[in-house]
């Protein structure tokens, strides 16, 4: 369904410029800032060909990066196989509903099954109206929500 | 606050029974029911030193088992160190209000701040009243909710 | 906001068919289907001058119905004056985003206003996001969440 | 189920204190105290036979107010017949799990069915673990969510 302009590209090192302009977007979305560092060692993940790491996809528009999702394997108790967690993804406004959202959840859906670990989960605010639209199509809602250690309790915070 | 009785330790080979005890327990809440090899794999991981895979304790009430806690360390891309998922928490019935929940909690707490990757969170269901009745005391609900892959996208299930 | 082609309007009786067509396809959205004794006296409640029943307003574009609201005042054990549900809200696909929802709902608040009742409420589905995105600005979302008698207990039914 | 020594009556005047002091206890849960106004206006309604005003019963384990119920009937745009709304429900803490909260209920069922407009809902809070064990038993949860008119919106307030 995608438009034939757009393509999906495992991030490069010469990436570094699309990928942090993406990322800094969808971090504001959260209203988060990271230091540099910790841009640094994400985009690392990324280029690492380390199994256990984050792995992405940057989604192109002609020569515009319009989107990207991170998604790593870890264990599981339940699952001797493993399973996938999508942290994130973002699609810049400009190209929403014109399924990159979509697009970029079903390469981590196929990255999955390569794996022999077919189980993909992620996370939302339930106020993400925009975001549930989409993945009421492509997901199923739980009725798990997520709890956190709160931050007074860490040593090191 | 935890009874001098209540001891919390990691797994030994010698404890599968005991921890097979509380693990189809902890799956029967969840309606669930795992293969031997699963089991397997999931006490392997107890076992093993690998740091990538799954932590546990069993707690104890003088000889007798009566509850377990797993996490695992996973990486994040918003956080260098990482982070610390606690996937399965479970008392059984007869000691719950003591505080061996909390002591089970703060044991990965610990283990977190020992590793430099502080934050830990962990997922329930919205309608597990009781152990929201704790989580609210020891952690801090978040508006996250959890989406699934529809099993109906897997090639392999 | 509004363009100046929109025009609300509280129903008169050969406003029916209108009414009609806008509470058939409101109803649809909710997968429900009415007797026709049901809606005859439900415009019945929005001729009526008695204060007990239900107000309602349509939406006119031009000669077009385009959008219903009906509220009813009832009363409050903890507040004297009372207090405003409103129950229902629908606007045709080819208004929404215009403001009609908006202006219908303002309206409710305004008659609240007028009684000297001025909370006003209303129940969604937590599932309904494009309601959502309205309600977030012209509402507040509160942690109260609607239980039912089950259909099965009533002696009636 | 319940104990012989509990007793569910209809207010009259001379239980003002009683029930005066169960509906404190209530509105404390919910962090409010209403000026005495209201209290008047509250316990009037529950003494009245305006069947469009409150209704309530106070449980009584012998001589000591246990707890209290209200509730309301009004139209309902959907049903000819109109609905109930169960606003309050109250047990004080030394009885529960005794079956005095259900017994309450049960009540606001019969006399629903009584009217002929049996359907009867209420609203509370997400987080009501101890409220909501009951009402999962009793009731049906529905997707539906309580928006409120925002404070700074009422001319009024």
């Amino acid at each position: 369904m995608l438009s034939e302009t757009i393509t999906l590209r495992a991030p490069t090192p010469s990436d570094r410029g699309a990928w942090n302009a993406l990322w800094t977007a969808y971090l504001d979305y959260y209203e988060t800032v990271l230091p540099k560092a910790a841009h640094d060692t994400a985009f690392e993940q990324l280029l690492s060909s380390d199994p256990a790491t984050f792995n992405g996809r940057i989604a192109w528009k002609d020569a515009v990066p319009v989107g990207l999702v991170h998604w790593v394997h870890h264990p599981h108790m339940w699952r001797p196989e493993g399973t996938c967690y999508l942290q994130d993804l973002f699609t810049v406004p400009s190209v929403r509903g014109q399924g990159v959202g979509r697009s970029l959840i079903e390469v981590v859906y196929a990255d999955a099954d390569a794996r022999g670990a077919p189980s993909v989960y992620w996370l939302t605010q339930e106020f993400n109206y925009a975001g549930r639209m989409l993945y009421d199509r492509i997901g199923e809602r739980t009725p798990f929500i997520r709890y956190n250690r709160p931050a007074r309790t860490d040593r090191l915070q």
